[in-house]
């Protein structure tokens, strides 16, 4: 593709030759036609070096000669550039119908839709228009699935649950889980049945091989535009707000209650019943056994606000030494009492 | 359906108008037309601000009109709701083989089995009377599956596991992986081949997306009534008791030997080797390193006594001043000590 | 098999009756009719005390009677006799491919390659000789597999991902997914569309259920010979060198770039574009949050060199009992102050 071409699909003045692009670079490796983008000035020498056919760059830096464009916010001209040349194509050109797919009679399937080979659809399903349903996925009975969502291979979404518009879930995860509810009595370990549902609002984004538990009795709720990364586990009843985004392997206890826009870094995990507050930043690794009831930092298993976290890692490393000093101390003034 | 016949069905008296009734409420929501538990006084206010359209209470309480049921352990009747209004019907109304699942003919299937559409069950797979298996699961080569179990879409039981009777697995979990073993060699890595089993006992639930190794040589044990919540690992060699409650992200590395009721919270981890008494309790996120020899409530990496690790927890907030008052009792007595 | 055979087989002499062995046995369980390997002297006792038929033994042990072959590495000849006696056969006798596959008619399978019931090989798929599909794998569009290597049932290879020859991937693992990548901006959180691919080299393992990222522009790499073992995550752009060895749970951030022969275990997390040198060894729940330069053995969150957290581990349970005393000193130094 030409640069010019490029230029003119993302509505922004190219500066040189007229060169061919063939991809998107990236600054670890070699960019033998590729165009790269540089985020600021400190990684332009590294971008040159790279030999780039052309550059994205913020205003007022000087690319030595190579092409360019030059745009306010280059991170969002490269993810533009990403989508010209994405190669996956999630979608195909023309939605079909696999001819090895079981889709009951019973299903409402709208216009626009893939469904790929080996996918299960059982009765009073609905699939809105645009959708694509990738290889073995199984859609289980009365399920909902919006307008525009993709399912990528393998992704179970259990009875009843519903997903939003323009989603995306990533293969392997489970939508729909039963809750992890038993009642212990007399040494009997009795299932309480999980008979509700999950609800995943639009533009919601699940990684691979996750897990959504379905509620007791009401549902368990993703808010819009939240993104999860893979092997996230939300068990039953949680609700989670807006544009949250929660990294790999993190894992959100019963009935948390999630705000907007909060972020949970990966491995961290909260206690039931716990509330967030809207914003709040939970650092990797961190343990969150209470409420949060407004936005900070938080890091460590039991978490703590990040600054005084870090002041005590820092301090832990005098710890042993400590031990001695005071133990010396205390021979000291007990010799000095011996003294008097 | 009439509160009369709920009553009726529970074998309770209940009290007040025969009203209808369409479903089990829940606290977190509006109960129009629902009926609530409560399950102590602490909740009563909470619960009529609901406006249910009929309550389930421990004796004693005032529901001011709500028509009730009295019971002496409300939460039990609540298990029995939900499975009287359960709208899932884990099992089929009627049994059945989906024309397209892929059965071998050397395959036993007992009546009354219900196998889904997408199901793969190769040969030598001895399936027992009622259970159900949900669409494409996978079923290796001479495994079994007990009577009642439910194996939910995407369960995969790899060759010669055992799955006892009345179990269930849900989606996307993988019984009998292969167990990481390897054994270096003059810088080469070798694998150990796995060729030992999964057994699974009665009654044991499983979540989804878990991984159960099977063993070297012998078998990973699964005792009965033991529940694992989604993502749990068990590792090769692992033997697990009875009536176990394993929590979401759990890590059960090699060998490990967990006795009866023991307690494991989320995302906690055992070292390989580890023995684990009867009746032990771990919180969330902790790491143990060696045998626990008697039940007690253990907490963080390395677990300690809850108690001692609460007493370290809260003087940490503290050590980062005390360094400071230490060198300060330092100067002190040094200053003192050059005075004399 | 008689012994005679095994000897014969392993090419290593035998010394006592010629039995019959049925199997290989385990320490930890009964061992008729078993063949049993005891790695070093420690064991012999216990090993003798399972009576099994015959022993596996270092030079100069005693086996009291039971007929034994002597080698220079017992755990390297158990190994041998556990691929003699697998009976899992994971390659089966003869390869076929299905009537319940759908294969594309441009796809690209070698001789010799299984592919079993289920499986969905779209177009543009390469699979080299004597590889082994199981069921209900998926392997998307111009994804390529090498020769010799070996997929479980429910693997999903995203497209144009490649696997090298001689790889075990594990059930319910995904190669391939996006990785996550946002671009928060104005209050909306744009996805990265994530264009790269996933590389696997030879001789690679993946447990179960794990999740290996396809790089945003270029690729995310494992290197030859490395094993990762259940539930792991692998995040974008990732460089993993060879023979490194990657436990249960871990977690490994974007652009993270491992060495050779680097250790990870259970549930160790790396912080995003973290550097590891080359033989490093990261224990279990460890934080990694910054390069590490230079081999060494690390252990906790924030990690530390093992040797400083063991200290300081030890150290803590004299912490609280260490704010009493400083408190005794400076009141007794106080004290001794208002005394002058």
């Amino acid at each position: 593709m030409k640069l010019s071409r490029i230029s003119q699909l993302l509505n922004e003045q190219y500066h040189g030759e007229d060169i061919d692009i063939e991809r998107v670079g990236s600054l670890e490796a070699d960019c033998k036609k590729a165009i790269l983008y540089v985020e600021n000035s400190k990684y332009l020498e590294k971008a040159k070096a790279r030999k780039p056919a052309a550059l994205v760059i913020p205003p007022g830096l000087n690319t030595g000669g190579i092409p360019f464009i030059e745009v306010e916010d280059p991170k969002l001209v490269f993810i533009k550039l990403l989508e010209i040349f994405n190669p996956s194509r999630n979608k195909p050109d023309k939605a079909y119908i696999d001819k090895d797919v079981k889709i009951s009679t019973e299903a409402d399937v709208k216009p626009d839709v893939t469904v790929m080979a080996g996918a299960v659809i059982m009765k009073g399903v609905r699939i809105g228009a645009g959708s694509v349903i990738y290889p073995n996925c199984v859609l289980e009975k009365d399920c909902s699935i919006g307008t525009g969502t993709i399912l990528y291979s393998g992704v179970i979404i259990r009875e009843r649950c519903t997903v939003g518009n323009d989603c995306i879930i990533h293969s392997g995860t489970v939508v729909g889980s039963d809750g992890y509810g038993f009642y212990e009595k007399e040494g009997k370990i009795i299932k309480i049945p999980q008979i509700g549902i999950v609800e995943i609002a639009d533009r919601v984004e699940i990684g691979a091989n996750c897990a959504v538990d379905r509620a007791t009795v009401d549902k368990t709720v993703i808010g819009s535009d939240t993104k999860l990364d893979n092997m996230v586990h939300i068990a039953h009843n949680v609700r989670i707000g807006e544009r949250c985004l929660i990294a790999a392997q993190a894992g959100i206890s019963g009935s948390v209650n999630i705000g907007n826009h909060v972020i949970i870094l990966g491995q961290a995990g909260i206690a039931d019943h716990v509330s967030i507050a809207d914003n709040t930043i939970i650092l990797a690794q961190s343990g969150i056994p209470s409420d949060v009831k407004k936005a900070e930092v938080l890091f460590g298993t039991i978490a703590r606000p990040i600054k005084e976290h870090h002041r005590i890692h820092a301090a832990l490393k005098y710890l042993p030494d400590l031990l001695k000093r005071v133990k010396d101390l205390e021979s000291k003034l007990e010799g000095r009492t011996d003294k008097y």
